[in-house]
């Protein structure tokens, strides 16, 4: 029997009562180690959090919570390769896309330190200026944040273990919000030992950093007002969170971030073989590849005018041809393995639906699995798909294949590619590429209201722009619509979640203590 | 057979087909007016109101939409006459009470026009400064605000039909947001009016606002990811508003104002008959008594220290009995009626509901109604509870009961009070009565997190605030848990909600062009 990794809640280690359920290698096919969260007092262990946890951190200032956040990046960078090997193993990740996960976790807590620090020695934030109610200015309004008095549960998806944690758990650490976090049990391996490397760290007060491993029965039960729910994962499992009455009934603050079919759209005007059609190029390539595909801002949509699109499909086709997929020990590999078996089978299934509306351009099933068993591992080459059809194909609009698949889109002119792009209903991000800067930043200012980011590629940020799939803890992250609506980093922007906004009104005398 | 009201949608006057709901005039009883939306095509007024409506708002610029505001001002300035007469009859209202549902409606929608205008000739927000994205300048991150491309459905409440009706359509409209309100049925006619006013002036492109009076099946179902919905009334209808696919399902952004058991309290250390315990019995008194209590802001708890007790009983007790109670058209009398029968039976369930666990310390049966028939008229006296439980009488933290009754409950020490305070499980607004700064300034933080408004009320300010139930503009109206979690006004804050906020990566000459 594998280990049986242990929980942590009510400030101890406490395993679960059940047999377990195993954690596979992707790639080998091997059981790793297991979870269970059978048998938790849940009630117990959120009390403790909510009460303990809660009360300690508030009595903390943002420097002195961004202090602690400083120290878990040191915890994390001096573990950094096991977690490495937690990743190729369960992950089956290349080194550099397990690097995506770990150091950009560990990069995103950084800038959140350097963040809190800045506030300085308070306990809670001013919103805005005092505004006069009156002609009397005696009397005013001032608006404060200040932290939930609750807990902050996160649920978080199997491909980012390691920054799917961090990215929502330094936000709310800094807020002086505990956390509970509930990792996707195929990948919950790494989330569970940086957890426990923290905890055994002895940098947070007690209750201020829980892990429940395993099912998710019975969490959502435990919220109470005050408490807040982050949510990253599939459209059916955020609509039933939304839907259980902690959110209906109790008001319990929501976040989610769900399905995305973001785009790439190389702008009119563009020739073949540009500047800005080759940025494209290799952008689509990298966004397909990275994880496997398996990133929720990968590009699965690729606009360029119709008398690009075989200029567009042998330029893409020509880059994929290069990768090389298989086990990522293998330092040959480029692209490592799906996450799961179930994974390569919904990747199967998404690629046959979208396969009946488009052409395959290029075919991942030329791409054979470099070091690794094909009838074992969960490897799968990267499809690019295409369509002429662009208004008809609907299934292209509204399917997120969650692997290296893509879809390449002729448009007439720029009015169409605008009414295509928002045929998504709503995406984490949009790329645009071009070497026009009026019409580049009129086109983002036509999409920012359907995504919660926009890209912009152009020659001269060529080299040193941070990707349309990377997310920077500076930028928001979420999306209207279909990708859930909700707002995650963002810079500051990501505290308000935690903090509850009030009006203090009140003589400037009162108002002089805030 | 009386009037039958038209609704506005899809650009043209619809009456409906069926045979209506009376409107009647709570203190004669007799009917005034009917409504009904039987038969509306609801799918295409939606899609009139997504597409007309807003192409033709959001091509204008915030001045030229604040503008629009600011000459509705002027409309509904020009038939404040007409409106008084309304409520008059519809709601029950004295001059005064009618006042703070018309005039500051108007007042509201006269601040959004003049914050509007210092927005300036644009067409979006920029939201905070350009941040780095890494050491390099050239590529930085550009947060912006774009008005959503969908509708706002308003579904109001029946307390405020005035002011209701414009303190959520000023910031949809300034935002660049068609406007669809769904005014609650029983006093329905002023918000008919208004909007009948205002789109005879044509002051508005079509599309730009809507009303549906009557019932409001099938107006969910009408939402689309883009739109949002923002909703005032009971937990109960809060609840199902949450619970529909249109939320859970296609992300639409929902505010809600629910019930909250607001709270008044008497800090430690005040003497009574000292200025701030005074101030507390006339606040008291004015917010059980305005509107009949009908506000959703009004004190319904009373927290004073214990030995104070009796004596804010006989002081508060001492005031209501000046109250004269009956026909708002007769000049004797100060309060006037409940809005309906229905209402009538709520208040009297209530009051029996909190008599099981309070005693009667001024009882409103003791006003016998003047100019007006008992066995009619919706009207009924103020009645003031106490209980020396705190902490048993759980029913007093629990219960909103919407009319003009309220509950003193003592307190042993701040601890406390601010723990009893807290049993509200959240609440829009609390006030806070005492003389010292610094402890008025540390109570509104502690109760800041559990309450959108913390209104303070020292001796300096005893003549110049502005109410403990009063929304001023300028303020957060709203409040966490029970309260529903939403946030309205709070000046330009207001807008968040009708716009989608992106962030526009892209180099610095691209932001240059925002």
């Amino acid at each position: 029997m594998t280990e049986l990794l242990s929980n942590h809640l009510g400030g101890r280690w406490q395993a679960g009562t059940g047999a377990g359920t195993a954690l596979l290698d992707p790639v080998l096919g091997n059981e790793l180690v297991r979870v269970d969260a059978t048998g938790l007092d849940l009630a117990a262990g959120f009390a403790f959090a909510r009460e303990q946890g809660g009360a300690a951190l508030r009595a903390l200032t943002y420097r002195e919570r961004a202090a602690m956040l400083g120290a878990i990046v040191k915890v994390l960078q001096a573990n950094r390769d096991a977690y490495y090997d937690i990743a190729t193993a369960n992950s089956g990740t290349v080194r550099n896309d397990s690097a995506v996960d770990i150091d950009g976790g560990i990069f995103t807590l950084g800038t959140y330190a350097k963040m809190g620090d800045a506030l300085g020695e308070r306990r809670f934030l001013l919103d805005g200026e005092a505004a006069r109610l009156g002609k009397e200015p005696l009397f005013q309004s001032q608006h404060v944040l200040t932290p939930t008095r609750g807990v902050a549960l996160l649920i978080n998806a199997f491909n980012f273990p390691g920054w799917g944690l961090w990215e929502k758990a330094a936000p709310a650490l800094l807020s002086g919000v505990p956390v509970i976090v509930k990792p996707a049990t195929a990948t919950a391996w790494l989330t569970q030992r940086m957890v426990r490397d923290v905890v055994e760290a002895g940098i947070l007060p007690p209750g201020a950093l829980s892990v429940v491993c395993g099912s998710a029965a019975g969490l959502l039960d435990q919220l109470q007002p005050f408490d807040v729910v982050s949510f990253t994962g599939s459209a059916d499992t955020a609509a039933l969170i939304r839907s259980h009455a902690a959110v209906t009934q109790r008001s319990v603050r929501v976040n989610i971030e769900a399905d995305s079919v973001n785009s790439a759209l190389l702008l009119p005007g563009e020739a073949a073989g540009s500047e800005a059609f080759d940025l494209l190029a290799r952008e689509a390539v990298r966004e397909m590849t990275v994880k496997s595909g398996q990133k929720c801002t990968a590009i699965r949509r690729i606009f360029v005018p119709e008398p690009l699109y075989d200029a567009a499909a042998e330029a893409i086709g020509a880059r994929l041809r290069k990768i090389t997929v298989g086990n990522p020990r293998n330092d040959a590999v480029r692209m490592g393995a799906l996450v799961s078996r179930a994974q390569l089978g919904a990747v199967r299934e998404g690629l046959a639906c979208l396969r009946s509306q488009a052409d395959v351009l290029h075919d991942g099933a030329t791409h054979a699995p470099v070091d690794a068993d094909a009838a074992v591992a969960c490897c799968v080459g990267p499809t690019l798909l295409g369509t002429r059809d662009a208004d008809g194909a609907d299934r292209v609009h509204d399917t997120e294949v969650f692997g290296p698949v893509a879809t390449l889109v002729p448009y007439r002119d720029a009015a169409h590619a605008l009414a295509l792009v928002r045929r998504g209903q709503g995406s984490l991000v949009a790329s645009l590429y071009g070497s026009d800067s009026a019409a580049l930043a009129a086109t983002a200012v036509e999409l920012a209201d359907s995504h919660g980011r926009v890209h912009v590629i152009s020659p001269e940020v060529g080299q040193l722009h941070t990707g349309h799939g990377n997310v920077m803890p500076q930028s928001l992250h979420g999306g209207p619509g279909r990708a859930g609506g909700g707002e995650e980093l963002g810079g500051l922007r990501a505290l308000n979640f935690y903090h509850r906004r009030s009006a203090v009104q009140a003589g400037t005398d009162v108002l002089a203590h805030l």
